[in-house]
């Protein structure tokens, strides 16, 4: 089966109906499934060395997920193959005083990327879309206009030669309790820790809503989400790993072809 | 007579019906314009102080004409007396090796103004409709999507908070001929000749007719185009400052009001 379309939300997607605990792709022995992301982790970096020869589209990975569902570690285990001539991720904080001052998509837009690269958004514009909203400092029509915006912001960003591929990466809230624990007794973890993830924890349901409606919302065939169940972080990398490798595939990479004059050319 | 109706392109818009020469605004009187443009100018910067304390909006300025078409010396004569703290002008050459490999939107967005900022585009992104499109860089179908990309780029400003006004300054063929001849026999303008300029020259109707084009599919109601005749540069000065002071008094703005808590404060 196609892992696209295993993993592909739709513009009817239903957070319910996704369970962050399923492991479809798993063989059931871990340190096979962890070979498997291996490999798969070498195979896009050779994928990306064809992709970064041809320089003819861009290719931007967006990473979402409640606070500790694996953002950083999916960009370790699935991307740090790459080679980082062309690769660049970005990770998007709460905004500065003159992002604020600008449209949500400023900062955003200047980090896309450009031909042959490889760009890893970890949270994005769809922050926008989730905390203001659930925190009541926009209202509904404001929202409805920033799924517009973004709408038609990726298409754009389709249309000039950028493959978009979104990964929404879906914790449980029990498993999310079980890593925030884990930070908290782990010394060498604290540098991870902000108490301010604690208490956004109390809006979970909220987030979840907000969550589903973004994805329905913002889910086109150029610019497709991908909901992939993560409290297994081996899982996760191996699910965002395969649909990763289906899309290169899709890319049909190629060299450019090789310049005949140059075979015959001495050089002085 | 309202001066932006005046001005107003319209969707419909027909480049012959406007000639250059046209000086609806003028006295007669070319000292008595000036003194005119000087009082307005003045005026313009009175409203931008407010515009700049009140922090709420944001005001783009696209000046777009041929070569010579005067909008260095628009800049210069009815912003030039603009508190430079709340005002950038951002003149946009070819674009770069970087640029190219962007989106043609990617550089505009990046200069685009925050609260309170005043930025003048001296030249901007219908460049990219204009320049490609007659030299045979782009087809049809992409200059049609490029149309859309501006236009739902630009309701993205507005909805944001961004009062967008777009000139365009109409020459006439000759008066750019006696431009050109005069920067080449005054040493002390040779600095402004670009060789290249009197080769675009042949592309004159080519040129015409995209920016009727152009106009026409980006003329909308919260990013609207003003036609202005630009042979003489006095009466460009004037009609460009007159609609901008409609545009500033539109705005209704007005001082953020005093925090009656701070009339008692005593300073320690």
């Amino acid at each position: 089966m196609n892992v696209r379309k295993q993993f592909r939300a739709g513009s009817e997607f239903r957070i319910a109906d996704h369970h962050p605990g399923d492991k479809p792709l798993s063989s059931g022995d871990k340190p096979a499934d962890q070979l498997r992301v291996s490999g798969l982790a070498e195979q896009i970096a050779a994928f990306q060395d064809i992709f970064y020869a041809e320089h003819r589209r861009k290719l931007l990975v967006v990473l979402q997920g409640m606070d500790t569902s694996g953002k950083d570690g999916t960009v370790r285990g699935v991307f740090g193959r790459l080679d980082p001539l062309g690769v660049r991720s970005v990770a998007f904080k709460a905004p500065s005083t003159d992002e604020r001052e600008h449209d949500f998509l400023w900062r955003v837009h200047e980090q896309v990327p450009a031909m042959g690269q490889l760009v890893i958004f970890n949270r994005s514009h769809y922050e926008d879309v989730l905390v203001p909203v659930v925190h009541g400092d926009i209202n509904e029509p404001e929202c409805e206009r920033r799924y517009r915006h973004i709408r038609e912001f990726e298409r754009m960003l389709c249309e000039t030669g950028t493959v978009l591929v979104k990964f929404f990466l879906h914790i449980s809230r029990d498993e999310q309790k079980r890593r925030l624990e884990a930070r908290l007794q782990e010394g060498d973890k604290h540098w991870k820790v902000d108490l301010n993830d604690l208490k956004e924890r109390r809006y979970w349901d909220a987030y979840q809503e907000r969550y589903e409606r973004a994805i329905r919302e913002t889910d086109t065939d150029p610019a497709p989400w991908y909901v992939i169940p993560a409290d297994s972080k081996t899982h996760r990398n191996l699910a965002i790993a395969s649909v990763m490798i289906d899309v290169l595939q899709d890319m049909k990479l190629s060299y450019p072809p090789p310049n005949p004059e140059y075979f015959k050319i001495k050089v002085e």
